[in-house]
């Protein structure tokens, strides 16, 4: 019979033990900084009904992005992101939740598309909402980007620090207006705008050319990324309206603390959903991972659920793009991740298993991380072998003598000294590091 | 426009928040017990090549009982246990990992038959596997047994006690090779053990009688479950050393401290993978659960994946089951996860943003768990009410007074007791408890 294949299929991650220690203990430490912050941790299924992933019926097509299958008349399929869930989940349970919601969600999320390079089809994100009813003061949106900087700055031993940059959909709203364009040369535009990082100004002012073959429409456009919105004020009511919350919202944001923050009227966040301000995180050292978070404000977060408004501010982590790409390409130093057993406990003998794992329990039940050669057929040099390949601090050795003795035989896996010890000092050696 | 549906699909679980706090809470105990015992935390895909979850080739048959799909040529599908996606991941990296290897999945798996009452569609199982190359002594089956009895205690104010039946495969393929039984027959009586405890005695007895017609034999097969294997001693040598290997068995659990374990020889565990013992776990106050956990031994683990000989000893606790189960059934008290919020602060009016939020992160920064109620338009009345609908257990008022004075009024939700307080003394007040 032939071998079937090790590797996981493309765009699928799969990490090494010491390195899924490092993913783990960052995911950690970044939940932690969200629940001190009262989001309230969410584990929604990953597969959810077609009709709630999408509103569009082109099933050929949104077969090639998404992971759909069909069970009896039901069509269902893996999610792409969080807010699908959220909004349904929230929705449907209006009376048991307390509003303004903050909820997270770190879960898995799926694309159907084929793999391209560094981009996973299975990828973690890590998401922070906050809802309220009817309305919801801009401060929360400050406050959404206030903790995730507070999540990214707990793991910024890893990662470096951050920048976030600020946009938003009612100035463009309230320019395209001024400049009364159509609304389909507003969609074009917008698209535009969302891509202009990646084409280039060339390519950009060619497309506003196509869109607009209007050269002063053309150069106000432009003008908003080289002289940013100051000249846009006094134009018009809206345009004033959406500069005044754009600049009031950075006096927010920097009386919060967040002081790595600036306007990029070229942040834009697609099409979907987003309504208000939106935002981006960088991490200044590792440009090669593009948008590190990402988010902004719905008008109306679960329409499609319920009649109750619901206004959302939110944002998504690239947790899998930060980390696991990070890790599969060996940025970060795992030596600390690379050895988490204390102590090996080898036994000269299967009469000696007993003792041994009274010795092994009493080891966890302070926290020490023990475990036992229980293969005790094998030879003290086969054994000690084995307490240096997992890196263990201690080994712990125990024969007809340390029975004998109620006593264990503690080597230092580093000095190479070994001394007879009741289990009690043992703990207290092992405990002093 | 319709509204769509708010409920999850049927067989998915979804938990209100201070379900989930518990649901993770318990998690997190259990995996800390098996962190100590030395086991690597794994997070592997969910979805595989269809080659991998299944050598069958029945495709319609599989496509009901699996989520499958097929993006190009290749057919996958998301994994229905943990125990695939590791033999393959385990024969990938021979040599990147120490044997014996201590494995643990704490993960979703998926089941695509139509939901049925208590059967999820998506659930969690922790799985936690030790793997040798060659060889691995029956030790590590009573190691895997001791830490899942340790795991399932940690959490035992919640879940209560449990025990562990022990069965053996050995002593079944000994007993029928001196009943001398077909091959045919041995698959069938085998099916019929791993479904008597379902079926009750009769259709057990009239199970028997189809497949043997031989009232002796059959009578042999029934006073296993009456008289234990006591009376098959001296019988046959391959009885004799599956006796044996059990009975010795027990002792090396006894001398581990596991004093909850019995020897069941209806303990089958179906007809897959497993060649050596296998045993069961129940909660003993939850009869209705049915088996809590449960595993055994695996001759050959990885065979399809490599030529190296991985025996495995492993098991999979079934976490849903338990918990979500226990948690939608309203079967835990929750008052413990109701209130995670230690501090609302509550904001008299958008200039005392900045104040405000310094206090929050100052209390954040020392593991407080505070929120800001940000609508800072809404009245006191307002605000306070937000404070007692989250349990909060103080409020901390920030107006112009306060900002002026450099205090916050801290507020005893319980008692209703307020007193103007520095920053630094309203935290030692809230860490006193």
């Amino acid at each position: 019979m032939d071998l079937k294949p090790t590797k996981p299929l493309s765009g699928f991650i799969e990490l090494l033990p010491a390195q899924q220690r490092c993913f783990d203990y960052c995911a950690n430490k970044m939940q932690n900084v969200l629940r001190v912050a009262g989001f309230s941790m969410l584990d929604l299924p990953a597969i959810e009904r077609a009709e709630v992933l999408t509103d569009k019926d082109n099933w050929d097509e949104i077969e090639t992005q998404m992971f759909l299958f069909q069970k009896g008349d039901t069509k269902m399929g893996l999610r792409y992101d969080g807010t699908v869930g959220l909004s349904r989940y929230v929705a449907g349970h209006l009376n048991n939740l307390v509003f303004p919601f903050r909820a997270s969600q770190f879960s898995k999320r799926y694309r159907g598309e084929r793999a391209q390079r560094g981009r996973y089809r299975e990828f973690y994100q890590m998401d922070l909402d906050i809802m309220g009813i009817n309305s919801l003061s801009t401060n929360y949106d400050a406050e959404i980007i206030s903790v995730i900087g507070a999540a990214l700055d707990s793991v910024i031993e890893f990662i470096g620090p951050n920048e976030v940059r600020v946009g938003s959909r009612p100035f463009w709203d309230a320019l395209f207006d001024y400049l009364e364009l159509s609304e389909k040369q507003k969609k074009e535009i917008f698209v535009l705008i969302d891509k202009k990082d990646k084409m280039g100004d060339e390519d950009f002012a060619d497309g506003l050319k196509d869109f607009l073959n209007n050269p002063e429409k053309e150069n106000i456009i432009k003008s908003v990324f080289s002289n940013g919105y100051e000249s846009f004020v006094n134009k018009s009511e809206k345009l004033d309206a959406a500069i005044k919350e754009l600049t009031d919202f950075m006096k927010v944001l920097d009386g919060m603390g967040v002081k790595n923050a600036i306007i990029d009227l070229s942040i834009a966040r697609g099409l979907a959903y987003y309504t208000g301000l939106v935002f981006e995180f960088k991490l200044i050292n590792h440009p090669e991972l593009g948008t590190a978070a990402g988010g902004g404000r719905y008008a109306d977060l679960a329409g499609k659920f319920s009649k109750t408004k619901i206004i959302g501010v939110g944002a998504a982590i690239g947790f899998s793009r930060i980390f696991a790409s990070m890790l599969e390409n060996n940025q970060i130093d795992l030596t600390r991740f690379a050895n988490p057993i204390d102590v090996a406990v080898l036994v000269m003998g299967n009469e000696n298993v007993s003792y041994a794992s009274r010795v092994v329990n009493a080891l966890r039940n302070v926290e020490i991380a023990a475990v036992a050669y229980l293969d005790t057929d094998k030879k003290f040099k086969n054994q000690i072998e084995y307490a240096d390949k997992i890196g263990a601090r201690f080994a712990a050795i125990v024969g007809e003598t340390e029975v004998a003795k109620n006593m264990i035989a503690l080597k230092n896996m580093k000095s190479g000294n070994q001394e007879s010890l009741s289990l009690a000092d043992a703990i207290k050696k092992i405990k002093a590091k």
